[in-house]
């Protein structure tokens, strides 16, 4: 049997409106064959940068010609462009925000197009949701065939913005890493910028945050009391924090900006 | 290929329940091919009128042929009817408590039908759920090619039940008009209930709500600061107001009962 | 046309993460024909004996042939199994912690499989994320024809864990039961452990819980006044506690420990 298309969403409209339901209809009126999967919608509000590490994260397991529609937009009615890139088996619609940039990294060879063909939209589109209007029907388009270049001018991956992606600092008065909040979920946990591999050497680590002293790393939440924090590899493959029971966020005072480290014990 | 009948699922169910889930088993179970879109299960519990605003604003965004299945239905178990209507190129399955009072206007040539068919629902129908064991089932038979007459005894439209859509008040001492709160998304962002037409005449408007001042209208969220008050057309169609990158709600103080003003300058 | 196979996942994962959104990745990586339903994802976490009652009362909704993926697994990267069962129409891919209790109760004839056979899995696999990396392979593997025998090692039902699920005590001081709560739904409607035949013998019964006095059994929520509390057959065919347009849990006092009697009047 023929394979459906694949439009994978990634955004952060929630999904307590109707935005994203309007979305594949909008899919469904132009490409009643495709399939979409939601990534999540569940983004922190323009957080463009935590959209590319979840897009990073994930990417690979997605089959061959996937699209990811992928819409955190804060620019949106601004000058900003909108952009469509093919990208080894996968295709990417999306603003022109730094949101692709572990794309643009991952495949030096991308192509990209703007989209400012105007027949792939909506006949009429507003200044403020463009996920409906351009974003939505662009990825419903090439899911019905049409070809990357119609979609607009071809522009260089060079002109793409790119953004700074979270990253590790080797402290230099002892051994360790200063590190970043990756993002912050519905329970308060942490999920940062250190990878597993950085604490699987057999070594004892400590993770240092916020208002709580030294967090020993911890195999899972029953290693420690109630409203105790901890720290431990988390299914993202990154090592979290969280407080048994209660909020990292709040309980430690641990923001999006807060510094992180990661210290040999 | 062969296009599969689409069915878009509306209701105040939420999703951290099983209820949603199980409709939509019942719904492979009598029409494997049927796909779902789910709307918004996230309308304020019981709360009708939203509910029929939020499809009216949505329905021209989906292909011919969908099935809108939508369950806000605080008379269930008690003698309110049941009914399935087609309306131009679609059809809905509902309860007849006003929830379809947006598809009577739009389509005064619509027809209606009562779902006393008891072949066309689940063998056995509980007091409580009639989303899985009437309406889904239902709109499942529909999808797999019941003709809407079989569902059960046609009758009037006028018969049905019709609700006070939100509205907006012309007022008497200044030119302008007092309106409603239709509902706040997760941003914080108000959609009110002035249509882009009031504002659309060349005039300078203000809108005034909660413990803003005037809030003058802009085209996007760039026109104004960081933390400032716009008022704007939205993706809905309707005048919306937000705090950029901050929330409309919270921060003017304005909740579903706040009134608002649209003023001439 | 031909039927596509059907997966449905219950899990604890919640969907603000990207953890489904993952999974069903891997799933259309496999097999592009699955098509998917949630059932919830929201069962408390690390909840089984939750996830076992939701599937029980679930399963029948679902057409034949359907493959439940049911990842509630606080076991996650011990030594604990993980299974697949073919029971009835019903296929089940789980961890071996008592999740699939009622099924093994169902379908005393069920055949079960170990999930050892690596080729089935992701090359890699992660110690806390088997939900990607094993159950979801497997399940897309099944769906795409493998058969059960494949997936590993045959094991005696017998072998396999299970739970007890929800139970009532007989009172010894009058007619009637001592029940647990089974969970409470977003509306702060009450499931409890009473199946619907206790109070289908004519007798007259009410429910005792929280803060509420005797509550008698009613039809719907119709039959009270606004705010009153009452017991009714609900939709999962257990006796359920609500406030007519009202939460049971805030307004009566009741939560997950509160014991909830069901006496004969």
């Amino acid at each position: 049997m023929h394979q459906e298309p694949l439009i994978v969403l990634l955004t952060d409209f929630g999904t307590s409106d109707t935005f994203v339901g309007v979305m594949k209809g909008v899919i469904a009126s132009i490409c009643g064959l495709a399939r979409t999967i939601d990534l999540t919608h569940e983004i922190s509000p323009q957080n463009v940068r935590e959209a590319a590490f979840h897009l990073d994260r994930s990417l690979s397991f997605f089959p061959e010609g996937t699209i990811f529609l992928c819409v955190v937009d804060p620019g949106v009615g601004t000058a900003r462009r909108a952009i469509c890139v093919e990208a080894g088996p996968f295709r990417f619609v999306a603003p022109d925000n730094g949101l692709l940039t572990p794309v643009f990294e991952r495949y030096p060879e991308a192509r990209c197009h703007l989209l400012n063909e105007a027949r792939y939209h909506l006949a009429t589109t507003s200044a403020t949701f463009h996920g409906r209007d351009i974003f939505s029907p662009v990825a419903a388009h090439l899911a019905a065939g049409v070809p990357l270049d119609e979609t607009g001018t071809a522009v260089p991956l060079s002109s793409c913005t790119r953004i700074g992606m979270f990253r590790n600092l080797a402290l230099r008065d002892r051994i360790g890493w200063q590190g970043e909040v990756v993002s912050i979920d519905r329970f308060g946990n942490i999920v940062t910028s250190f990878d597993a591999g950085l604490v699987s050497d057999g070594r004892s680590w400590v993770l240092s945050a916020g208002s709580a002293g030294d967090i020993p790393m911890s195999n899972t939440y029953g290693d420690v009391g109630e409203g105790l924090p901890l720290a431990y590899i988390g299914s993202s493959g990154m090592v979290e924090i969280a407080v048994r029971n209660g909020s990292a966020s709040r309980g430690l005072h641990i923001g999006q900006d807060t510094p992180l480290y990661l210290l040999k014990t």
